[in-house]
């Protein structure tokens, strides 16, 4: 599918505020990915097709975790999680991506993982700091991506975990493990 | 064992300070337990012994974690978990404790776990609320913990994971199961 004809079929699938949103999100992926030394064009991808799922009716969502034997721990975390791999099994499946990486960097784009590939990590940081975000904290966290990638996302799962405690919500453990493999990395030099 | 001479062996395993804190811990557990509606003589027992193991120096501990096969993504996490385990290991094998949920006590009460007995949460809330603690928010969840097992848990839970992400350190993955079933529990009734 062209780039052209892809974002026309995204951008039908979300309110215009949310495409907005994607829009900085492919932004924020190729200037990153320029930064870090990753495939822009990819990482573009990722972001065009990131929230895809995101506007599905909650059943919509429910039924193909279940239906396709995507991680059923989720359904007891909160929905705001579902968009992700039902957005990675969409882009296969009715986009026709191959990519694994970049259908990775779509699938953990909300929770993280431990072991991310810098990919996952420019799509995850993108996400987050897409010029359209306003909340306490992201100036921090856009200083911070201008240097060093990993030491910018622990300081935004830092502030997600914060926002998660504040609220009294549950925390998805991959959330967690994607927190302490940064730490790893980043003190094992 | 009898009660006294188990008070001294265990007492010879630890300074003076840290018994102190023990003695704590049993005056907390004994109160929580008759206030919520647990055996006060288990809950001691397992306040006694939980921090026999906390001075061991840490090839001991290592070792008996590696040959014992507890749980080896410990040695991964903060050695501050370790003495844990390695007490209820300690507790079955030295000290003749044949009470499962006595034993479990000793083994989470410093990461807690999804799924905790009464006597569990019990002696995990003891431990951070005996009376020698002396750290910002403490005392709040004492007052919490006059009318609300769970409640006053959460509260303490947050606390020690803003504890640990103020400091940079990684979040042993059963503290965040432990909060989000606890989370689970409150919110489900």
């Amino acid at each position: 599918m062209k780039r052209d004809q892809l974002i026309e079929r995204v951008k039908a699938e979300m309110p215009e505020r949310r495409w907005l949103h994607t829009e900085g999100v492919m932004a924020a992926a190729v200037v990153l990915a320029e930064r870090f030394g990753e495939d822009a064009e990819r990482a573009e991808l990722a972001a065009i097709l990131h929230d895809v799922a995101k506007y599905w009716p909650v059943d919509r969502m429910e039924l193909i975790i279940s239906e396709q034997h995507l991680p059923g721990d989720l359904l007891a975390y909160d929905k705001e999680l579902w968009h992700a791999p039902v957005g990675a099994w969409v882009a296969q499946h009715e986009f026709g991506v191959t990519d694994n990486e970049v259908l990775d960097a779509i699938r953990y784009h909300t929770s993280g993982r431990s072991g991310m590939s810098k990919l996952e990590k420019i799509v995850w940081l993108a996400d987050y700091i897409e010029p359209g975000r306003d909340f306490p904290g992201v100036d921090r966290i856009r200083e911070l991506s201008a240097k060093n990638l990993e030491e910018s996302m622990l300081a935004a799962f830092d502030n997600t975990i914060a926002f998660l405690i504040a609220k009294g919500k549950r925390i998805y453990p991959l959330t967690i493990d994607a927190r302490n493999d940064l730490i790893q990395h980043i003190k094992g030099g």
